[in-house]
């Protein structure tokens, strides 16, 4: 096994290589993406996932796609005009997750203070720095998200996750998953129950593949198993990440998500999701505002390219679903947890500034 | 495509012929079986799968043992010995659908009637006999199910079900994908919302290409977009099986039927289950002394025969689960349709001899 720390590397000659997350865990292998079209693809068909991760692969993407353009020897207005058609094509890529319009505006801000003041070459090197600040930063984040969030499961032996949100999903490390892997690295026996999470079986490839890595005590159930282990008490607390929270707590999760929390309600259990404060929109009021991807139907009806139904049956395939603040009974930051009120705890956390 | 009523046939020149449920949809390939063995390996292996189906499958298994056994010249109690060793065996194969004992059982008590009476080549006949009026017997059960379910039906424009309960996993027609046919048949428009049902995707591979041949709308779901789609208006009620219901209404049935069940039970949508009289097991007071059998891992941690988890994960497979019979709205049997208290209104029907 190499050591694997985080999905995302940017490389000294000028590429940044990604761990396939489309062929783990039977296969590890990297791919080096020296454009923005290939960063664009490449978060489109899931080569990376997770909100924090392809936050910064779109950084990464703007970063390489304003060197060709300065290869390409633009300058002045027309360098702004690709900087903002790339800018365009990386946040095409997918909706739902709004770290990725997060990172591709805090590139945009370093743009707009740097294009008059420095030469493009340097532009360049100023917008490598920027995304490899937005890198070492969500790494730092989760670290704090993982020793805010472990008291909360302090005390819990089994604790249900879905989809993916460990080193993966971000810039390295994990939001839920790291909350996990905290409460490891302090000596917290917990036993993790991984929901497969299909589709894309985020959970069974790489949540149980990280686990396995990590050593930390991993049982893979499918889906739908998780009431069961509920009504047996198997189950004491669920944690998940986010893709995005409204204003009022309401997120916008993998699908399947929002009926992990209703199953946690009927069952007494704490529900908890674990979330940087980019993955925070406070301009939506509620989460009916946030848009939901919906992905090709092939990723339902297919498995490793095998056909698991009948040619042409009709497939529904939301990629999130979004689950009430109400069901939710914290949200774990880098700045602080928040608790309900979200509209007041939310807000009050945005507007810190340490 | 051929004219598909039943996934299990006698064979005049003395085999039973089952449609392989392991590789639909993809192949269609049919095994014939002509000795017990063979029979008792197909339900373990769950070419034959769906309680109704299971029992069929071990009545003519009986009658293929036990002719084999005549062949070999075996009379008296050596035959006796057999029978019963056979009966074992069967009984043996999968431990929570209750028709499987229901049906060897039956099998038995004539074998018990008959053997002194008749010479041993007619009694094979007569077991033979037995398990083709257990078959149709099955097929008009179905039938019956169907027409006094579909009025709770009529008005929904979208179910959901749970695994596969149609032909496939009967004698023929259907329990609670009965219903629904009998619905369409009505010409009442009802759309079905199947989920996959991991981990042997008995939705995705069956239901779905049951629905597609009959014509009746269907969409695919995953197992755990169900509270996403409930939450949206988008299903009406939710309709399944059973691998055996306890006096008290609990009900054992496809793992994930639970979680499908306080989903309804939240977001108020009628939940019923439909399944013949052979299903209820009054000796049981309750659904928490219902077996529940686990399966192998590579169930869930591949797909096809490729690996979709990392090698040696731990994994949970439990076959079902059991949903309290609070939280279920009607208990449709060819009988009459159940409504709590069940107690009272299960013993009733299983003690009507009409």
């Amino acid at each position: 096994m190499s050591a694997f720390t985080s999905p995302i590397e940017w490389i000294e000659r000028g590429a940044v290589r990604m761990l396939d997350q489309t062929v783990l865990p039977t296969i590890e292998r990297y791919h080096d993406y020296t454009d923005a079209e290939g960063v664009a693809a490449a978060i489109r068909t899931m080569v990376i996932r997770g909100a924090p991760a392809i936050g910064i692969a779109a950084a990464f993407g703007l970063a390489l796609g304003l060197r060709r353009a300065v290869e390409e020897d633009l300058r002045g207005a027309a360098l702004r005009a690709r900087f903002d058609e790339l800018c365009e094509m990386l946040a095409a890529t997918r909706p739902t997750a709004v770290n990725l319009f997060w990172a591709i505006e805090r590139m945009r801000r370093r743009f707009e203070a740097e294009a008059a003041r420095v030469s493009p070459s340097e532009l360049v090197e100023l917008l490598v720095d920027e995304a490899t600040a937005i890198h070492r930063e969500d790494v730092a984040c989760n670290r704090r998200i993982g020793a805010l969030g472990a008291p909360l499961l302090h005390g819990v032996s089994s604790v249900l996750t879905h989809c993916n949100t460990g080193a993966l999903a971000t810039g390295g490390y994990g939001t839920a998953l790291g909350v996990i892997r905290r409460c490891y690295e302090e000596g917290h026996p917990i036993r993790v129950l991984a929901n497969e999470t299909r589709p894309f079986l985020q959970g069974a490839r790489l949540t149980a593949w990280e686990c396995q890595r990590e050593g930390i005590d991993v049982r893979l159930l499918t889906d739908a198993m998780a009431g069961h282990f509920m009504a047996r008490g198997a189950i004491g607390a669920v944690i998940v990440g986010a893709d995005r929270v409204a204003a009022n707590g309401d997120t916008a999760n993998k699908i399947g998500t929002y009926t992990m929390a209703v199953l946690a309600h009927v069952h007494r259990l704490p529900f908890y999701v674990a979330a940087p404060i980019s993955t925070i929109d406070l301009s939506l009021a509620s989460g009916e505002l946030i848009p939901i991807e919906e992905r090709a139907a092939s990723e339902v009806s297919s498995c490793f390219g095998q056909p698991i139904a009948p040619e042409g049956v009709a497939v529904c395939n939301p990629a999130f679903d979004v689950t009430p603040g109400e069901l939710i009974a914290a949200i774990i930051t880098e700045r602080g947890v928040a608790r309900p009120p979200y509209d007041e705890s939310l807000a009050a956390l945005v507007a810190r500034t340490d």
